[in-house]
């Protein structure tokens, strides 16, 4: 949330501050971004300051002086407060809002209450307010008079609230300027209003603005009352941060809270050793699966060879296949009641793909120039072995990497769980188990 | 892009179609999609059909007969028309366009040369213009009756182009009411306007809007001359569409046209068997490694047992890079310059988190009760060998891990490329070569 949207941002930021040092700002180093702010003109440094994420304004705030603070902060509107002050540490609140006035204090407190990543926290508390029984042109003129407070977000919509400041409906100002000045807002204002639960998910909200095309969706209590609004542009940084968070998430990364760069070191270890940690305990079932099949490698070493080349076929489907099945979910595409759909398309496909590698490995076994002196007297069996195996294990792959988000989904956790690595070593330890009993079947009385 | 936004929208659809409807709708299949239309009233179908995205609403077209085709595509916006005609069969087009008005065929036509995601084929061409030296009540004027078209997108800004449709400045509605009556349009616009040149790709104009946080921005030729709008309802979707691809990449699988469940059966085989075969002749190489150490492996089968966790360790380590490098590119918080930063941190990251599995995989093999029966004799040995292949395996992993997709960048490849199972893959041929040449080095004179 920036403080500013519409034709004050325009004039602000397109005509002072220089456009390329906004968009150079993502990739300056923290040194290079205090330089740059304290270079700047008060109005140029104060046009970027408004432009900044929350994330960024502290990092120039946290270098300010305490006496320079106040006017940086004042500048803010009250839901850009309560995102910087979010991001303090407890102790420090106080300070912060003691420099803010009355009025804006108390707004940016009710604002705190919610969780960052809920509707409530997303939301603007300063929107434009009509009474239903106001005419037109008395509604117009209302509401150029709204307009020049300077934190007022979006200026298209204008709601109608009753007395215990209930939601009826809204209107835009199209339907104002379209209508007769005489009419009554009440009857000019659209009654079916789509709104927002104060305490609905971010993730939510940004699906509701996706299906409805709106600029600002209204936020309602339990008893329909209005407790604010959220923009449009709230809603693309949601979009970025919730892909974001899903991709690091299929990376097996525990979700950053800051750009790569800017980690601290000791988190980014942090955030990356415990997923190492559960997967390698994980794959260290492969070891004693192997371990149970030591004599028959003892007797076929050449066993050994195809190891990775069959796990990794399993473990390759299967993240193709929780790829497509994560992201689908999270676009609303599917639902979980879809699982026997996805189930049957995922055996069939993995059918086919298994076919597709088994047949190029059988190729590669047999084509190849010396096979017999690589593989042994034994190589037809060995082919058909490893080929078979290979089919099975990319079928079983693409079943476990499409049921396995279905599965966390119906039990409540997050599907983006189910990470490439994450299927590949649950993959992993079955895969040498079906490699190993089909090799023991096929080779029966040849190499065994 | 849809055809409405803003009031109309808010008046449609809120009060018309039953939004569960809108809300369910990406989980119903085409049948009942079909059916569920169908029994709609008029109105109420038609305000659907202006809430779908292009390619939902082609599902539908493509059920009409051609006789009631003209008035559904009639009701769209030239820009919506266009996106829709981009899915059809170039044999389809002519038809197509032959149920447009003159007018409204011109604008189509010039929309559809530009490709689906550059700036030029996001854009809308009905914004609204006005003459620098109109007086600000004049242009209010002007304003109320421009915005009784239908199919005008945006009504917040106002573009001041000279007689040649050169663009001279934006004004928004605000900037226009606050103003007294008889000031010059002229001297109340901004005059360093955000623009966006017609063929920047989508990707850039997403970021653009993130940076800039406007409503609307127009779009120029090469001679400054406007040519549209993009409004921020369709930069979600931009930026929706390119993490899906994004995702998608990254689990190998080639980007998908549509969701999962709505995808042919063969197209799903061919977007994903690609890089299932390229990464399994890769993975062949493995075999290879392999089949150079068959000797020692003779000598020590208990070598066999840790080459999956080994080859994993190092194809997560890389997996990790690579999804933070990638994200971090994509969101434009990392350049190529920096390589020499995130090498420095990468090795650092590598050895530490090589560290943390090498000492857990040494206390593994050495607080093991049967450790003897299990590993041999050799075991102490043989520990040392295995934990410090995890250390430079995943130190390796994390190197290539987050290399390979700024050498993609540089090389002018998407980074996204470099997909989990893709770096898995590389990992896991050199990872071997590390494994035996260390156990070499240390059982020399032991096991072998």
């Amino acid at each position: 949330m920036t403080a500013v949207t519409d034709a004050e941002e325009l004039t602000t930021v397109g005509s002072e501050v220089p456009v390329s040092l906004l968009e150079r700002w993502p990739s300056l180093s923290h040194e290079e971004r205090i330089t740059e702010f304290k270079a700047l003109l008060r109005t140029d440094a104060e046009d970027l300051f408004l432009n900044l994420h929350a994330q960024e304004q502290n990092e120039i705030y946290s270098e300010l002086t305490p006496a320079e603070r106040r006017s940086w902060i004042r500048l803010l509107a009250p839901d850009d407060v309560a995102d910087l002050i979010q991001l303090f540490a407890a102790e420090n609140r106080p300070a912060a809002l003691a420099l803010l006035d009355d009025f804006t204090r108390t707004e940016v407190v009710a604002l705190l209450a919610y969780s960052e990543d809920e509707a409530g926290g997303l939301m603007s508390s300063r929107f434009i307010r009509l009474r239903p029984e106001m005419a037109a042109d008395e509604a117009i003129h209302y509401l150029r008079a709204q307009m020049k407070a300077p934190s007022i977000e979006v200026v298209y919509y204008a709601y109608v609230l009753d007395t215990s400041q209930k939601l009826l409906g809204v209107v835009s100002f199209r339907q104002l300027m379209l209508s007769p000045p005489a009419k009554a807002v009440r009857d000019i204002m659209t009654t079916e209003v789509i709104s927002i639960p104060e305490d609905m998910d971010q993730e939510e909200v940004s699906k509701k603005f996706a299906q409805h095309d709106l600029m600002a969706i209204p936020v309602v209590d339990a008893e329909n009352k209005m407790k604010g609004i959220i923009t449009f542009d709230d809603v693309v940084d949601v979009v970025k941060e919730e892909a974001t968070e899903d991709i690091q998430k299929l990376g097996a990364v525990q979700v950053m809270d800051m750009p790569y760069l800017r980690t601290p070191f000791l988190q980014l270890i942090q955030k990356r050793a415990g997923w190492l940690i559960v997967l390698f305990i994980g794959e260290m079932f492969t070891a004693t699966a192997i371990g149970h099949y030591e004599s028959e490698i003892a007797k076929a070493v050449v066993l050994a060879l195809f190891i990775p080349l069959i796990i990794s076929s399993g473990g390759n489907s299967g993240s193709q296949a929780s790829t497509l099945i994560i992201r689908s979910l999270a676009l609303g595409e599917l639902r979980i009641e879809d699982w026997w759909k996805v189930l049957k398309r995922e055996i069939l496909s993995g059918l086919v793909l298994g076919l597709i590698l088994g047949l190029i490995c059988a190729a590669r076994i047999y084509l190849w120039p010396n096979r017999d002196q690589l593989y042994g007297e034994h190589y037809v069996l060995l082919g058909i072995a490893v080929s078979i195996s290979v089919l099975f294990v990319v079928l079983w792959g693409a079943t476990v990497g499409s049921m396995l988000p279905l599965a966390l989904r119906k039990l409540d956790f997050d599907p983006a769980t189910a990470s490439a690595p994450l299927v590949a070593t649950l993959v992993d330890v079955t895969g040498l188990i079906i490699y190993f009993t089909i090799a023991r079947v096929v080779l029966n009385g040849s190499l065994f």
